[in-house]
């Protein structure tokens, strides 16, 4: 199959599940509107699809796994729900919609947030197709990456960095944690879920760190190089509001290098997977670094 | 044991667990900062010694399940900063301390909230002493409780019915919610991770509960009746925001009454454990009955 299909079939997949599993009424009506608006507001689906990819390539059938790489999704949604927020990024712009709290209000978004959050982890624990012990596993990389190890911590340095001198080493805090560690933790939540060995998780480690990275150096050049339309959101956001970029750092064009030495070192980490195993992940790789939105 | 001691001791137990769990470095500091300055402002770990309180009445011994009764404390912690945010009860004073964004700003707040959140599930599910298929099993009923079928939904319910005409069937919905349902689970789940039989799951089901919703009966009672020396928040809030309550709807006496019931209806339901099992928790439901703050 080839790449496009293959990510347009697993997109499907978790959609389709999404959509189910959104069919229960939540009270009070507002809050369950106000989740779904964020859920179904489109997206690539990257973490899900990374999470079934790496399951694939270790031997697993995506189909089982839906609640678990679903569960990403929703963190990733109640993570830009909160970003979007006045207090924080104060953006109006989402996938080319209006924002969650544009549209229900501050309150209901930080609740929308705080619900898809804690309902990812209902989810993710709701399975019988996955051993206890492997789900647990699961919901360890999880909470780390998404919580104090990965994601809020990630968003939190970020903030508190707005208009300063950008430094090479909070640059990379940042873009480590608030993007590279959730990207890295859907990859190795499909190895573990498949209860692969040691050697493979480290692989699938290696690997999602190199294109999670990757991924946040590129869309730090969108920021710069796209319209508003490619992107869905307020292009050249992040400079008008200081914020610490790659290209503000580096420079468009050494930017773009060091993206490309990224999927290199990203590719060279699944290389001991063998060919059979790796290549959907390494073709998923070469598309990231040609994306445009 | 005095029941007086048991409570100190058990909430000592948590609060070492916690001071130990939290001598790790954070970064970015002020997010662990803010964390931590919410998570030991003082309050009685009600939660948590409910946990271990219903692990014990089934058998256990309390220091095997710090962790998951300590993961109650942060999601009860962040659910306050999050409620106490201007976009919500926009609250100045919690526990006599200004809150936390009064002291560290919204975005931090923000993220001080969901940091606590995503780690209270990495503290419940990183565990040596309980099995696998209990910490799930936990993680599930604890998820409920925290989100959609509990605290977030209760939360929504609140927020968006400031101000209406107070109605019986939305308050119950809003305390059954946002307050009984983690006091509930607190019980639950201490039973679900000694693996007790259904019979005591449900009685610990229908207990908690009573407690619970007579709890946020009696903090209603308080806020009217109580100074804001006494309560360590503003006296008086709930009205002055229109809030649903049950004096509002009822009276004081009346809701005395219905405090008193539920206390009933809660000792009723662990009389089938025995006398053995159940005389701590019959001890906690009269203490929770008589408390001023």
């Amino acid at each position: 199959m080839e790449l496009k299909l293959y990510l347009e079939e697993k997109k499907r997949i978790v959609e389709d599940f999404l959509a189910e599993y959104f069919k229960k009424g939540i009270r009070p009506d507002v809050l369950g509107d106000a989740m779904k608006y964020s859920v179904f507001a489109g997206g690539k689906r990257l973490r899900p699809v990374l999470c079934i990819a790496a399951y694939e390539a270790c031997g697993g059938n995506g189909q089982d796994i839906l609640p678990q790489a679903g569960a990403l999704e929703l963190i990733h949604t109640y993570s830009l729900i909160h970003d979007d927020l006045p207090a924080m990024d104060d953006d109006d712009l989402r996938r080319g919609k209006p924002t969650n709290h544009k549209v229900y209000g501050e309150a209901v978004a930080i609740l929308a947030g705080d619900g898809l959050l804690t309902e990812a982890f209902r989810m993710f624990s709701s399975s019988s197709r996955i051993s206890a012990t492997a789900l647990l596993a699961g919901i360890r990389e999880l909470s780390a990456a998404a919580g104090l190890y990965g994601m809020v911590a990630g968003q939190a340095m970020d903030i508190i960095s707005e208009g300063k001198v950008p430094q090479i080493d909070t640059l990379e805090f940042i873009h480590r944690n608030k993007t590279a560690a959730l990207i890295r933790a859907s990859l190795m939540i499909g190895g573990i879920l498949t209860e692969t060995d040691e050697r493979t998780l480290q692989a699938l480690k290696h690997y999602g760190e190199g294109i999670g990275l990757a991924f946040q150096v590129v869309d730090d050049i969108l920021d710069v190089t796209g319209t508003t339309e490619e992107l869905g959101k307020t292009k050249g956001a992040d400079d008008s509001r200081g914020k610490m970029t790659y290209p503000a750092l580096y420079g468009i064009e050494r930017s773009r290098v060091i993206a490309a030495d990224l999927i290199t070192t990203a590719l060279d980490a699944i290389q001991p997977m063998g060919e059979e195993k790796a290549f959907r992940l390494k073709e998923i790789a070469n598309y990231l670094t040609r994306r445009t939105n």
